[in-house]
């Protein structure tokens, strides 16, 4: 049996759905969870009891009282009267959605302090973290996207300028860096649109505009690679109106499964193909969720999830193998040897 | 007069071009650094005294004998017997070179430490320090590169097969994640080949490869962003003979001022065009060289250096004001706010 630790919480506005994400993980790998580790706002790190993983224990943020622990070489360190300590921490899950957790920042200490974890590697957060390298990074792969417009503070001023050419009511306004359908909203009219670009910045200093197709098929599917070997989820049709919105998605993780879509065995291995494409090398170690739109029998990645909500555990038929064998796979930071050589050089010509 | 602090060292290829880096600038900031503080290839952090800062002292590895600190909220923590203390740290300068210094581990580290410091940030890192992203970042602002392949593992033994079909010999064979030409090489013929990828992949996961164009002009070019002005190096012509190899790269730091090219005033002005599209808002924060090929009077790309050697200092001709001036017009990291709204609902509703 695999031991874990969970890392959850984060400065990230999807801070409490980290939690519930958290929460509902406990149910399904109980003992299998040595420590849970909490991430508050102002970046402290501290050990959570299993009993107190629920709810009511975070909505009246009792976490505050316990000692604050830091993140270091291969562990947690508690200062106390004794000295120095360093708890030891067995493999861990990155389950900090949004900021902190999807942005690259965790992934980058995990991997300078050496702590072999479950999630995405830096490089990968920032690709899938920031929705319009997401469609930079799919199309050299030869994955459809949609066309977008990208907002900034400095041009947000002239938005309906740079869409009208693109594209008609109604769009869909997004920021560019956030998760969980936050801060997102259908445009129908001109007169929504100053309202809905506030909400998007209030997310992110960048704001993503797309077309908004009516109707559209959407497709979820997660999965990860083992060795050479892929191992997929079922394919979820999300339940949506319109799309999803924070609160939705929120209550999403309590649910035990997800609706399987009913769709042909071509259609699955089409989709199986661009999320294989997309995954790479680049999210070795982790379990993410690619959401796809299907329109007029083409596949278009809407995004990737770099650490989907409880890992999207739900979609799998053994989702505990799965992740079992995934922690037998995980990448290698390579330990670089550096050199004194040319240093011995300057040493000897002076 | 403002203070700084200089971060050098790293897990890294680069460690000991970091190492003459900081020397180099000790020599132009003087005074004004107050610590200099070093990263050793085990990740733990030194303070390193001003008058040990000479390349006898790290040719020896003197410094393993100075107690480790670690980095923490706002500074550097030092454990005694009487207990922990952080050493409070003036603006830092990232002068860590290749990885963790380029790679974005090192901004990630600060940024959620809030220890404000000047360099590029976690996602700017990212795409500069992977030079196939950076391709496709700077294509799609407008900037031209050159071609490539981009080699892995798995596809090597195909390398002919792969590059044929686009170029001929002699092509450059390059390690994707590296820096200061360490792994590159001239492929003249077929022969040479197998010898060239074992260097490149001996520095990096993928190894890149681009048309070697003979007698191609190079222009590197500094800059940074302050406020919304752009405060631009002169334009240095590099001295090379095919291209700079590691040596010669790394005794370049200890000039005094770079061969300034003499370029006509239209080309200077396209140059600085290029370096404002790629510098973007994305750089905001730090110094950065983009260092271009014209070829048939078009500017194209050939890198970014997110820190380049010493700053690049010796290209400034008030390099010391425009440092100070860019210290005053750093990116701030905004301060979220979590909510636990929703699990109050969720008790709520129990």
């Amino acid at each position: 049996m695999v031991e874990f630790c969970v890392l959850f919480g984060g400065a990230s506005f999807e801070h409490e759905i980290s939690i519930v994400s958290a929460i509902a993980l406990k149910e399904v790998l109980k003992d299998q969870i040595k420590y849970f580790i909490f991430l508050d706002e102002n970046h402290h790190f501290y050990l959570i009891e299993a009993s107190n993983m629920h709810s009511k224990y975070f909505a009246q943020i009792k976490e505050k009282k316990l000692p604050p622990l830091m993140l270091t070489h291969n562990g947690l360190l508690k200062n106390s009267f004794l000295g120095a300590k360093t708890i030891e921490l067995p493999l861990m899950i990155n389950l900090v959605h949004g900021g902190d957790g999807e942005d690259g920042k965790l992934a980058s200490l995990l991997e300078f302090y050496r702590i072999a974890f479950i999630g995405s590697r830096v490089e990968a957060s920032v690709l899938s973290y920031n929705k319009h390298l997401t469609k930079l990074y799919a199309k050299n792969l030869g994955v459809k996207t949609l066309d977008c417009i990208l907002l900034n503070e400095k041009n947000r001023a002239n938005a309906l300028d740079l869409i009208k050419p693109s594209f008609n009511f109604p769009f869909i306004v997004k920021p560019n860096n956030a998760g969980s359908s936050l801060g997102v909203s259908v445009v129908k009219e001109e007169k929504e649109l100053a309202y809905a670009l506030d909400g998007a910045f209030e997310y992110s200093k960048e704001v993503l505009i797309e077309p908004f197709i009516q109707r559209v098929k959407e497709y979820n599917l997660a999965g990860c690679k083992i060795k050479e070997d892929f191992c997929f989820s079922y394919v979820e049709e999300p339940n949506k109106q319109e799309f999803l919105d924070f609160k939705q998605k929120y209550l999403d993780f309590s649910r035990t499964k997800a609706p399987k879509a009913n769709i042909p065995n071509a259609l699955e291995e089409q989709l199986r193909e661009n999320f294989k494409k997309l995954y790479n090398d680049l999210f070795d170690g982790a379990i993410i969720r690619c959401d796809f739109f299907v329109i007029d029998n083409e596949v278009y990645l809407n995004e990737i999830n770099p650490i989907p909500g409880s890992l999207a555990n739900y979609l799998f038929d053994d989702f505990k193998t799965t992740l079992e064998n995934l922690a037998q796979s995980l990448p290698k930071t390579p330990k670089i040897q550096v050199k004194n050589s040319y240093l011995l050089q300057i040493q000897k010509n002076k």
